[in-house]
C-alpha cells in the first residue's frame, strides 16, 4: 500500500533517486546525519548559490568564510557556553538518554512554548506527575541534568586547548569583525554572510533533514548605527504583506496570523528595526522563488523565554509541512550590540565604530585637581582616600553643590572649595564611538532544501513529478536516442556532448522504453528532455520536451545552446525553444 | 623597506584587501586557522566551481555531500585511527611540544624521505646525537610518543559514542558507496567527488593557508572494474607530456624530473594505471588554467615508507612557490580495492560488484562426498578429523592423485578411492562478484587558492597587479564616476545597478581620486574598471579598462550587459568590448 504521508514519501523517492538518505547505513546509521547523493548535493548547493545571490550579491554584501572548529573563548564570550544547553533525562533502567522537555511534548501533549520555560525541577515534576516513563523499556528516569550540545574536542596536543563545533555561523562573523570593518573602509551599515557546515550535538533527534547534528547554515549579520536604524531600501518592501504571529497572539494560544504590510508592521511596532522587517520580507519572497506559496509560509515572534540569549526580538519565519506542521526555515533575530560587546569585554580589544560629527561639537570639559597641600593637613592619614574618591566624583556636580551650599559631602568627609582645583576648558569633540547593532536572519539550507523537495513534489495521471524550478533542478536535461539501435545513439551522444560542452549539467540515458525514461526524468525533477529520432538524422531536429506539461517543441540542433541559456537564465519560455509538436 | 619574500608580500595584501588572514586575532590567533575575508572567500570558492566544472560536470561524475564529524567505526574500519598519528615529542622544561621529525628537518637538515621512515627510537637518537634542543627555552625532550591527527568528540550524550573529524572527505564516499552504485544503476566505471571540509589536528602548523588544521578538500574517487582497467578517455590526454619524478629518481636524491607523456608513462610501467594517468595529466591541465606555467609543475612519485597506508601507487602534484620550495597541490592514489575492503569487512555488508560475463560459462564442478560408513571402520577414532580434512582438499586434486597412484595421503592419513564419492556435475556461472578497485586524485583548495594568487600576482611600473583569470576574480568589474559632483555618480549608480541587475558581481567606488580607484582595483585583481565620464552624460557611453594592459574601450552602456556575459564565459576577449580610446 502507498503511504500517504508526505515525509515517508519524498523520503523514500530520495533514497530511490539519489536525494538523500540517513548517513552510516552499514554501520547502523547515526541518527541526527544525512548524506546527499549526487541529485540532492546539487539542488542543496543551487538552493545555496540562490541564497548568495539573492541576499549577498544583489544587495552588495559581503561573504566570508570561517573555521568550523573555534577555540572554546569563542563561545565562553558569545555565552554559547553557559547557555547552548539542553534538558536532559537518563533512564534509571536501560541507561537511555532523552530530551526531558521533549518527553512532555510528546507523551504528555504539553507545548513547546510550555515546556521552553520550565526549570529542571519543574520538568522532573511534570514528567513524576504526568507518569512519563521511559518509552524504550517502561523504567524510571533520573533527575534532569543539563547538557551542552557543542561537539567538544581539544586543538593541537594540549588537552587544555578546548575547541567546539560551531553551533552556528554567526561567531565567525563576531570575531573577525575588526578586520572586515576595516575592509570596508570602516563604513557603517553593512552585512556580513556565512554559508557553511555548523554543528549541533543533538540529544535525539529523529527528524531526517529537519533536524541535524551536522547542517549548513546561511547566517548573515547586518551591522547598522542604532542612532542611524534606517534601511535605505526598505521602499523596495514597504508594501509587501507578511503573516504574522506576534507574541500577544502566542500567549494567548491563538494560531491565527494577521496580515500587514511591512510599513504597518514598522508603524505598530509589531518589528522593531526596519532592517529586520527587510529582511523578513525578503525571505518571504525567497521562500515563494523556492516553491513555496504565501499561504504556507508564516512569521511567529519568539516569546521572552524562547528567544536566544543574543536576542531582544525574535521571529521565526515558518513554512507548513504536511507532517510536522509549522517549521521553522529561517530565524530572525535582532542581537544589538550584544555579540560584539561581548568579544570586546573578553578580549579586550576595541571594535567600535567611530562616527563623525556633521560639525565638531563644541563642549565645555570641567575637571578637579585636588590639593594636597590643602587636603593633607585637613584630612591627614584619610588623604590618599579623598584623593581618590575626589577621581571619581562627577565635577559638574561637585561645583553645583559648592556654589549652592559652599561644600560638598563625599562618604563622611566635608570637602570645600580650597581643597580643589576646578578648571573649566573649552574641547572639540570631532565625533563619537559606539558599537554597531545587528540584525541577524538565519537559514537552514538543509530545510530550505527539504521544503523544495516537498512542495516540488507533484502527481500526474498516477506518475510523479518533481516540479522544482528549472534553474534549481539538478539536471538540466536528459539527452534520449528515441531507441538504442540505427545510429541513434551515436548522434545522441553527440547532441550530449554539445550540451556539456556547452556548460549545461545534462544526462544521457539509453536504458528502456523511451516512456519508462520520460517518467524516470520527470521523477528526478530533470526540466527538459532532449530526444533524437529518425528525423533528426535527416534534418539535425531534436524534440524536447516540458517536464511539467508533457508537450513537446522541435528545433535545431544548433539552436540548443544559446536557447537553453536564455530559458535557463529564465529569459524565456518553453514554447519559445521551439515548433510544437503535434502529439 | 619592501619585504622580499613573497609569501609575506602577499599575505600582507591579502590581510589589507580582504583575501585571507589568520583567524582568531583578537584572541591572539590559533594556528592552523585562516579566515577568508569577502574577496579570498569567493576567489576560492570560484576556484571550487571550476573544479566541480572540469572534474564532475565535464566528465559525467557524481558530487556527494556528508558530514565533517562521523562515527569512530568508519576510521577504525578504514586505518586511520592506527594510521594516521605523528611523532611528537615535549619539552621537559617548558612543556612545549614539537612534531619530531619537523625538528629533524628544520634544525638538522635532514630530508622529509629521511625523516619519514624513522621509528619512534631511531627518531630519539636523532634527536639525542644531533643534540637538538628545544627551539622556545633550549630544554631537553622526553621520549617521542605517537599523537593521533584526528580531531575526537562524542556524538549525542553517550560518552562511549566516539566521532571525529574527517581527515580526508574519501571516507564519505567508500561509507555511502552502496547507495551510489545502486544509484548508478550499478554500472561501473564511474566517479563520485566530494568538495567540503576536513580536519587534521596538526601538532604545530606555522604555514599560513598551506598548512591548516580545518581545509577544503576535494576528493575524488574513481571505481572500476581491475579486470577492465582502460580508461575510455585516455585519447584526450595521451599525448599530454607530464614532468615526472619517478621513486627510482628521488631514491637517488636526484631532483631533476622526466618529461614524457601520458602514453609514454603508461607504457614505461611509471604509472600503474591509465586511469590515474588520465587524472594526472587534466590535474596539469587544471593547474595551468590556475596559472601555473608547466615548468613551474612536476608529480613526483611517493616512497613505500611515505604513502598513506591505503595507496599502493601515489604521485603528488606539487607546484613551486617561493617561500617553500615545491608544494603539494594534490595527491594521486591508486587505492584498489582497499577501502572497500576493509568497510565490507567491518561492517559485514556487501559491497561487490557483479559482472555477466557474455555468455554463462559452463564449469565442471567435482565434489567429494565422505563415505562415514567405510571412513569409520578404516580410521575409528580420527573419522571425524579425516572427513574435516577431506573438506579441506581441492577435489580436483584427490581425483588426480587417484589416477596416479590409487591414494592419497592427507596428513598421516592414507584415503582410499573407497572412502569418497566423487561427483562431476555441469555448472552455468552467469557471472562473477568482484570489489571495484579506485584511483583517486585529491586537491587542497586552500592551497590552490593560495597558489593562484601567488602566480596571480605581478608588478607594473611599481604598482601591483593582481592578474587573475578574469573569471576567477571576486568582482568582475568596477564603476566608477570620473569625479564625485555634476551628477557623475547617479549615472555611475544606476550603471551598477544595471549589471548588478544583470547579474554580474560588481563593486561602485567613488572615493578618492579616479588613478587611485584604478589601482586600487587593480591590486584586488578586478579584470574591467567601467568609468562613467563626462561623455557618458552626452551619448550613454562608457569607458571600460583592462587590469593587465591599462587599455581602454568605449561603447554604449545597453550593449553591456551581453557583452560582459561573453566575455566572462571567455567568448570574446577584451578589445571586442568596444571602440579603442586612444589614451
Amino acid at each position: 500500500m502507498r503511504s500517504t504521508d508526505k515525509f515517508e514519501i519524498i523520503s523514500e523517492m530520495a533514497k530511490r533517486r539519489g536525494y538523500f538518505w540517513p548517513s552510516f547505513e552499514i554501520y547502523g546509521g547515526v541518527s541526527g546525519f544525512v548524506t546527499l547523493g549526487p541529485l540532492g548535493s546539487t539542488l542543496k548547493r543551487k538552493i545555496e548559490g540562490r541564497l548568495r545571490d539573492f541576499f549577498i550579491r544583489r544587495l552588495g554584501l559581503f561573504e566570508i568564510e570561517t573555521s568550523v572548529i573555534m577555540p572554546g573563548k569563542v563561545f565562553e564570550a558569545s555565552g554559547h557556553v553557559e547557555a547552548f544547553q539542553e534538558p536532559m533525562v537518563e533512564c534509571k533502567a536501560c541507561k537511555r538518554k532523552f530530551r526531558a522537555d521533549h518527553l512532555l511534548v510528546e507523551f504528555a501533549g504539553m507545548s513547546e512554548t510550555d515546556t521552553e520555560k520550565l526549570s529542571l525541577q519543574e520538568l522532573m515534576s511534570e514528567i513524576n506527575k504526568r507518569e512519563i516513563h521511559c518509552p524504550e523499556c517502561d523504567g524510571n528516569f533520573g533527575e534532569p541534568k543539563r547538557f551542552l550540545t557543542m561537539f567538544k574536542t581539544t586543538i593541537g596536543p594540549y588537552s587544555e586547548s578546548i575547541g567546539y563545533g560551531r553551533p552556528e555561523a554567526a561567531q565567525g562573523i563576531f570575531v573577525e569583525y575588526k578586520r572586515i570593518y576595516e575592509y570596508t573602509r570602516e563604513k557603517l551599515p553593512f552585512g556580513v554572510a556565512i554559508i557553511g557546515h555548523a554543528l549541533r550535538n543533538e540529544i535525539s533527534p529523529r527528524q531526517g533533514p529537519i533536524r541535524l547534528r551536522e547542517f549548513t547554515i546561511m547566517d548573515l549579520e547586518f551591522f547598522f548605527d542604532p542612532e542611524k536604524p534606517q534601511c535605505i531600501m526598505l521602499r523596495e518592501v514597504e508594501n509587501e504583506t507578511l503573516r504574522l504571529l506576534p507574541a500577544e497572539r502566542v500567549l494567548k494560544d491563538v494560531d491565527e496570523t494577521i496580515e500587514v504590510t511591512v510599513k504597518e508592521a514598522l508603524s505598530k511596532g509589531l518589528i522593531r528595526t526596519e532592517w529586520q522587517a527587510f529582511f523578513m520580507a525578503l525571505s518571504k519572497r525567497f521562500l515563494a522563488e523556492l516553491g513555496v506559496p504565501e499561504e504556507k509560509q508564516r512569521f511567529i515572534e519568539k516569546l521572552d523565554w524562547e528567544r536566544a540569549h543574543y536576542s531582544v526580538q525574535g521571529y521565526d519565519q515558518q513554512v507548513y509541512l504536511e507532517r510536522w506542521g509549522w517549521v521553522e526555515v529561517s530565524g530572525h533575530n535582532y542581537r544589538t550590540d550584544y555579540d560584539l560587546r561581548c568579544h570586546m569585554e573578553f578580549s579586550g580589544v576595541d571594535m567600535t565604530a567611530f562616527k563623525k560629527h556633521k560639525k565638531p561639537i563644541i563642549k565645555e570639559e570641567i575637571s578637579i585637581k585636588p590639593l594636597t597641600s590643602k587636603i593633607g593637613p585637613a584630612f591627614k592619614e584619610d588623604t590618599s582616600r579623598v584623593v581618590k574618591l575626589l577621581s571619581t566624583l562627577d565635577p559638574s556636580e561637585l561645583e553645583a553643590s559648592f556654589k549652592k551650599q559652599g561644600f560638598h559631602i563625599i562618604k563622611s568627609f566635608k570637602i570645600l572649595p580650597e581643597h580643589v582645583e576646578i578648571t573649566h576648558k573649552t574641547v572639540k569633540e570631532k565625533g563619537k564611538r559606539f558599537i554597531p547593532h545587528v540584525v541577524e536572519p538565519s537559514f537552514g539550507s538543509d530545510r530550505l532544501f527539504y521544503v523544495t523537495l516537498e512542495y516540488a513534489y507533484k502527481r500526474k495521471e498516477g506518475r510523479t513529478l518533481l516540479s522544482l524550478p528549472r534553474d534549481l533542478a539538478p539536471v538540466g536535461a536528459s539527452v534520449f536516442p528515441l531507441v538504442s539501435k540505427d545510429g541513434l545513439p551515436e548522434k545522441a551522444r553527440q547532441v550530449y556532448r554539445l550540451l556539456i560542452d556547452s556548460g549545461f549539467t545534462v544526462e544521457y540515458d539509453e536504458s528502456g522504453s523511451i516512456g519508462r525514461r520520460y517518467a524516470r526524468a520527470d521523477e528526478v525533477g530533470t526540466p527538459l528532455g532532449v530526444t533524437v529520432d529518425y528525423q533528426t538524422l535527416k534534418d539535425d531536429t531534436v524534440t524536447v520536451r516540458d517536464r511539467d506539461t508533457w508537450r513537446q517543441v522541435r528545433n535545431k540542433i544548433d539552436e540548443l545552446p544559446e536557447l537553453l541559456n536564455a530559458y535557463f537564465r529564465l529569459k524565456i519560455e518553453f514554447k519559445e525553444l521551439g515548433q510544437p509538436v503535434e502529439s
